[in-house]
């Protein structure tokens, strides 16, 4: 079997993306995917879905599974008009066979299949575990024995890291989680490396921070706070701020995510490497649903005091240097906030009805 | 309830153990157990039983948890001779009613319960996921729910680490472990810390480096290499060095593992901490064997190429540094190399025949 990455793109030279245009057509990377078989997992959900919907355009032959597990954020309709395009398994990453099945003869795996939120991992530990350690560990299993040459590209998170020691976090960072997901999400991110060190499969992790953008979950509040504040301002409510609000974030919009995610899978030099995405300036959370309410045209902002289970997991300022992965396979976000934020407030406008119940 | 910290012992000043005895009679570090209701998770494995024992021996009300897991450390002849003096429960810590039930008035729990071989790890990653990942989890909600003023003490290891980057190892190294051993076992200890972090629960994490002494198992050559060492050269056998055996480590004696345990659970200052331990000056893999054949008066050693499947998981040279716990805690090894080796072949004489099938 040829291993696909036998001519790796001259990344210094790729053009970079022009703002507010998920990335160019032309140039290496994309040519890369055109007739590969590539495997999506969790492609249902928001990631996973925009990541899918891109790789069909770039003429991939693409495979997603998802096990659509409840409160996460797997939505049938994320890929319903592509339907005639690529193949859409419902199975679960922990099910033997079904994904021997799947990954055999897929050159490039993108493992996102996951739970993200951080209170659910508090509440159910096991759950958790089972769908940020146990799926990971099953999706390399079936790659070591059906798929050995795949390269796989793992989603990370920067909450391995914890209450930062310094800012911005850098993957030097001690890894000191301050929830259950965050250990989950670590221990998939290790096996990803561990698999590359004793098995040779070609692996790496991208530690993504705040994503936003559409097709993200809204019909709950439990993952990540971006689409909840857009989903309160669109319902003209009342955005609550947690303490001075002046906590602040790195956000990045999800063709930049996808844009990364693409790079790395189609290069060596992510092979055996972790790193972290970036985004925009960091913002203060007030910042930011200010931001949201003006863009919506409707809701408001109001700072209440923080509540008990919050603050014990809260990890105050917190935003990642892109600097390893910029200079590795030349990824830098180009998204301004705002312009992310208008597109992601049109697309739940057109769409509502499939994300609020 | 009581915190049992109340009145924390001053450690600068505690008494250095002599070489050769374990820990001295008196001082607030072991006056602090007497009358006390202590768990030992995994307490008729190698680590535990000798720490139930010390326990006993110092007044404590002991309460020893062990699954009997297949190719584990638990033997029930490492507690044979103390039946009257403690309990011994045969459960699982996965079991939800088992340990809710026993953590109940346990105001110390020492966690020792898992899986320790690198090896199996790679041959079943579930079975290890299930015993050094779920297995922690599970006594922590049991802990928080049924015990949450109790001081959890954790089995960590040094194998978090992965190859090092520079020697010797400090708490402050990255965390990139080679195997799923590896992984799980950082998981396991990460998960205490959340615990604390989380819901106040006072935990800590030991790393323990090569650990040898009596009651350690010899049935099978996967779990440590000294103790598979000591059989081989006590049988008259050949002792198999890799490469050129140069590779070097520190070991450190049970009863110094046994005496760092019960500073850390009668400790306030371990409390969200985690510490390595560390014993000899670091010796090479070739001069230990040659030290175990002179000791026990019979084998040989021989010097072997590399099995591939080992060493694809060897992490070179490694010893650590317990810098830290000699600061915060005032532990430091006390048994010389040659002496612990004899106590333990002396051991091994005298119970052969239940550690050897």
């Amino acid at each position: 079997m040829n291993r696909v990455s036998s001519t790796p793109p001259d990344w210094a030279s790729l053009p970079r993306s022009t703002p507010g245009i998920a990335a160019p057509e032309a140039g290496p990377v994309y040519e890369f995917y055109r007739g590969r078989r590539v495997l999506v997992t969790g492609g249902l959900g928001f990631i996973g879905s925009n990541l899918a919907r891109r790789l069909v355009e770039l003429g991939a032959d693409v495979v997603v599974v998802d096990s659509l597990a409840p409160d996460c954020g797997g939505n049938p309709f994320n890929l319903a008009d592509m339907r005639d395009r690529l193949q859409v398994h419902i199975a679960d990453v922990r099910d033997r066979e079904a994904m021997d099945a799947l990954v055999a003869g897929c050159q490039v795996v993108f493992n996102l299949a996951g739970q993200v939120s951080h209170l659910d991992s508090m509440v159910d530990p096991f759950n958790d575990l089972e769908l940020n350690a146990r799926g990971p560990l099953s999706l390399l299993e079936a790659c070591r024995r059906h798929s050995p040459d795949a390269k796989v590209v793992y989603a990370g998170t920067r909450q391995c890291y914890g209450r930062p020691l310094y800012l911005p976090l850098d993957e030097a960072h001690p890894n000191r989680p301050t929830d259950v997901n965050g250990v989950n999400k670590l221990a998939g991110e290790l096996f990803h490396l561990v698999y590359g060190t004793a098995y040779g499969l070609r692996t790496c992790s991208l530690r993504l921070t705040n994503t936003y953008g559409p097709r993200q979950l809204m019909r709950h509040s439990r993952q990540g706070f971006i689409a909840w504040f857009v989903r309160l301002a669109m319902e003209g409510r009342t955005i609550q701020v947690y303490g001075d609000g002046r906590q602040r974030r790195d956000l990045t919009y999800v063709d930049d995510v996808v844009d990364a995610f693409l790079r790395a899978g189609a290069s060596d030099a992510a092979d055996g490497r972790v790193f972290n995405l970036g985004g925009s300036e960091p913002i203060a959370l007030v910042d930011l649903a200010r931001l949201i309410v003006a863009i919506a045209g409707r809701g408001q902002v109001e700072l209440v005091p923080w509540p008990e289970n919050r603050r014990r997991i809260d990890v105050g300022d917190v935003y990642s240097s892109y600097a390893a992965i910029q200079q590795a396979l030349g990824w830098q976000p180009t998204t301004p906030l705002a312009e992310g934020l208008a597109r992601m407030i049109a697309y739940y406008r057109q769409h509502w009805q499939h994300y609020v119940p």
